[in-house]
């Protein structure tokens, strides 16, 4: 029997999707579960771009160009304009995804064994990635005493080799919730420019930054042209997680030439979903507000209730819509399942991220998980207490 | 400025798109382009699958499952199940596209240098998910003068190394129309058992064989469990490319469990096109008979005209809707390209493929095109009758 990669075998197993099991176990005895494990929020999708594709006109379901259509990437040029930040339609990639963003600017700027800096705890997927890509994760520890700042410059230039390639953010962060400041952008900018590497910032919870703050986006800063690459997504900024529709933007011509090579190979990202992309594009100011308030809600609510609870820590998230909280427990992987499988308050429980996936530090995170804030606060509030029993009772 | 990366460098320009460029200056001289460069039919899509994106009642466009939801991968198995191919659910992953399916194959079952061995002409795009993989591609040399028939087993096994991890084969075959039998199957399937290897084989055009010939599938090889893996498309089979609905299907459940961790860290195939590809399943028989019709009056006139020119040779397709023919040029990417820029019958002038790009081995299929003829009869005696035209002409 032929044998299965060795890559294949090192991929690591979504920490966000690995309970799954479990859950279906919790199913089958009846309980009900609040999902807090998955940034799939209860939030409606824009009925624009829900009734986009049901008025489509299509008679053939065709390829559209491999980077999107001139008209999309033009519209999406604008979007960025009303956000202060000055791209035209050729500096951008349409993909299948934030996720294949991030695939095509890895393949793009990185080979077998180079390293990107990554601040810890980073989006799981981001392993998922490196290991597909053959590229090795450099983490540079964030911790929830600092709320999860930018750690110190000098700790980044610490880690920086002949293999080093880029730096890697999520702003706001996923699955912390910190949203960096200009003058940490700033920061990242230097170091980059100093030591000739690219910048790749995750930005696709753009729009969720909250207490007033302002997302300053990498593309904004003043000589970055060549080293900046944002990874984007229409997922979370519609609630249409399920479009797979994302883009790659650069001004660096180099990368966006070759980003269009890999998109070419796969011939096109989904039309339908562009359909519906373009048309949430169209989305009325007073959407976002709604939902910007609905999360704050949701955060205060959460992080109140979880703060009221004995022996658990947490960071107070200034945008998306996660939050790492650390519990008094061992293995956060063995409480999580048990939550699941053995645990219930009147037929109800919860499912959580547990957070050791978000590092790539072994044996870091292990007590902590990530709650993401996407259920409405009356079941947030219910979901917090199951948590609260749960940790009386549970021993590790 | 930091540099894009060597793999980033040597992804291969795509021979179906690398001409866009100047088809685009032939739009602006006023011409018409007959595309035959690229396999996107002009067949219309299933009504069926068309209007189920229309009366679809979500109100949050949410991710599926990343394998796909059990509903739609139960009747992917129905649909097997009535072409004798004997699968469950669980042996199946939804895609998004053949590509993926691919990308995930190649992933799960090769690492850094390791080796495919495929008959050439190729779908050129292997070669960009084998550059994307890290991957390298052992051509076996298939000829124009044998119909592009299975090579010897013999030449398969002089390619053989330690570093050899699979055979993939397109059936029927993009670009040479080329359908296997089943006794060439049984031949792949004593190799890959003999050798430990794994047998990919790309049934996207399986519907598509002409002439009585009945496709057989590598999953209906008894023993083969363990080795095959079938990369498969919605994009053909109901003329719905851009929906970028795929799958992968294996009864190995190492592959279907490390496929998964793949599927996984890019969350889920596009969920519109999912509602769209589900809907296809129930496209009527009379649909694949009409197109299969279509294409078989295609082909004939496309060989026959073809057969008219002096100094072409062409394979007879037995399936898919491709051929390639040989011209009497030295260099097909140059004429391609002047037959864009510089020639036009009556304001109309064409688009093909050079055929090199299908090739690994350098230097071989310098003076082939590939053909789809995804268009018309009518249409197709116009183009052919402008390559006609063009080579009396032509001079390289």
């Amino acid at each position: 029997m032929p044998k299965i990669s060795q890559k294949g075998q090192l991929m690591p197993q979504s920490p966000i999707r690995k309970l799954v099991p479990f859950a279906e176990k919790a199913y089958q005895q009846g309980k009900t579960v609040y999902h807090l494990n998955i940034g799939q929020p209860d939030i409606k999708t824009p009925q624009v771009a829900l009734d986009a594709v049901k008025v489509h006109s299509l008679d053939i379901l065709a390829y559209t160009r491999s980077e999107g259509s001139e008209g999309y990437r033009n519209k999406i040029a604008d979007y960025y304009s009303k956000n202060d930040i000055h791209v035209k339609h050729d500096d951008i990639i349409v993909t299948t995804g934030g996720s294949e963003a991030l695939l095509f600017a890895f393949g793009s700027i990185m080979d077998v064994d180079d390293e990107v800096i990554i601040p810890e705890p980073f989006y799981a997927n981001y392993n998922g990635f490196s290991t597909a890509s053959g590229v090795t994760v450099v983490p540079v520890i964030s911790k929830i005493e600092d709320n999860f700042a930018l750690p110190a410059i000098e700790e980044f230039e610490k880690l920086i080799t002949p293999k080093t390639k880029a730096i890697l953010i999520c702003n706001p962060g996923n699955p912390t919730g910190y949203l960096y400041s200009k003058e940490e952008i700033k920061k990242l900018a230097d170091i980059v420019k100093k030591h000739d590497l690219f910048l790749i910032a995750d930005e696709v919870y753009r729009e969720f930054a909250y207490d007033g703050a302002k997302h300053y986006s990498i593309l904004q800063e003043n000589g970055l042209d060549d080293y900046a690459i944002v990874i984007d997504s229409v997922s979370k900024r519609y609630s249409m997680c399920g479009a797979r529709i994302g883009c790659l933007v650069s001004k660096n011509k180099e990368v966006i030439a070759t980003a269009l090579k890999f998109a070419q190979a796969r011939l096109s990202p989904p039309t339908l979903a562009q359909i519906a992309s373009e048309a949430a594009l169209s989305t009325p100011q007073s959407y976002f507000d709604d939902v910007i308030e609905e999360y704050v809600e949701r955060r205060n609510v959460l992080i109140e209730e979880l703060n009221k609870i004995e022996g658990v820590q947490v960071a107070n998230p200034k945008g998306a819509f996660y939050c790492i909280a650390q519990l008094p427990v061992k293995n956060s992987d063995k409480f999580a399942q048990w939550l699941l499988e053995s645990f219930d308050v009147d037929g109800e429980t919860v499912m959580v991220a547990p957070a050791a996936g978000f590092y790539s530090t072994p044996g870091v995170g292990l007590n902590q998980i990530r709650i993401a804030y996407v259920l409405n606060t009356e079941s947030l509030k219910k979901a917090v207490n199951i948590i609260k029993q749960a940790l009386k009772v549970y021993k590790d």
